[in-house]
């Protein structure tokens, strides 16, 4: 037996709705998490904030409690998906965690990392789209500053 | 028997003269790269560029022959001394390489990297000093977006 079977690695990898962090998955479990390993898989996923400040002063901007609900209702369906197609791509996992997390995805992850015990964070390249990259940077490129364990970048190939 | 052991994956650990590297080296060999694998590793330093331009006609910044010869040879000696340090660290890995570039690293890594064939590129977070990396940009970061094969990120604990 390889001294890989000892191993017990809690191992987060970050989804959103892209293929980039699928295929990231992907590759995580045919190079990183293996069928027999006792490592823990921990898919976690961050929903956008919610809507923030709904005014009863300025009108044009209020936030009616519906709109809200059903926001957050789209949210979670959203949430849901993603994490329905991460769980069937883990079926031979044995030790798989989801966790959902709210708000800006490169604070986010990079608290429940630490929060969660994680030896390794495995990500797509990406996590925005191009435009909100443009002004935030990468979400993977704040990560490997500053989440506290090793980080693992995955680029879908063109 | 895992399906670990089946894997032939070619990764390359960047490596230079910070304790970082070395850091980063030894996490991939417990967690990465296993003594029984297939894996070939292949370890790559990057020598500084040589100093460009000897002019013969602006004697304030000429640099003799000698010189040049001097800082090749300290160059080598130090690409040396970190290749024999990770080499030791590596003794229980059987498919072990030895790589050397020279030029930018950032480059030069993402370059070689594609070169090699690399599954994977692990590396430190860091690689120049804090003034260059004002500058520049980490090194890491610069890979883990421009290099083709997954980047893997490994940050000494403080």
């Amino acid at each position: 037996m390889s001294e890989f079977a000892e191993n017990e690695r809690r191992i987060v990898v970050a989804i959103d709705e892209g293929d980039e962090s699928m295929y990231a998955l992907s590759w995580c479990l045919k190079n990183i998490v293996f069928e027999n390993s006792k490592d823990t898989l921990i898919l976690l996923y961050v929903k956008p904030p919610a809507p923030l400040f709904p005014s009863f002063d300025a009108p044009e901007f209020v936030i009616t409690a519906e709109a809200m609900a059903k926001i957050e209702k789209y949210s979670q369906e959203v949430a849901d998906r993603v994490l329905e197609t991460a769980t069937r791509l883990c079926n031979n996992i044995p030790n798989v965690e989801m966790k959902v997390g709210q708000g800006d995805p490169r604070d986010v992850i990079c608290e429940m990392t630490q929060k969660l015990g994680a030896d390794m964070l495995v990500m797509g390249s990406h996590g925005y789209g191009t435009i909100k990259r443009a002004f935030l940077g990468s979400v993977s490129n704040y990560c490997a500053q500053n989440a506290k364990c090793p980080v693992l970048i995955v680029k879908k190939p063109k």
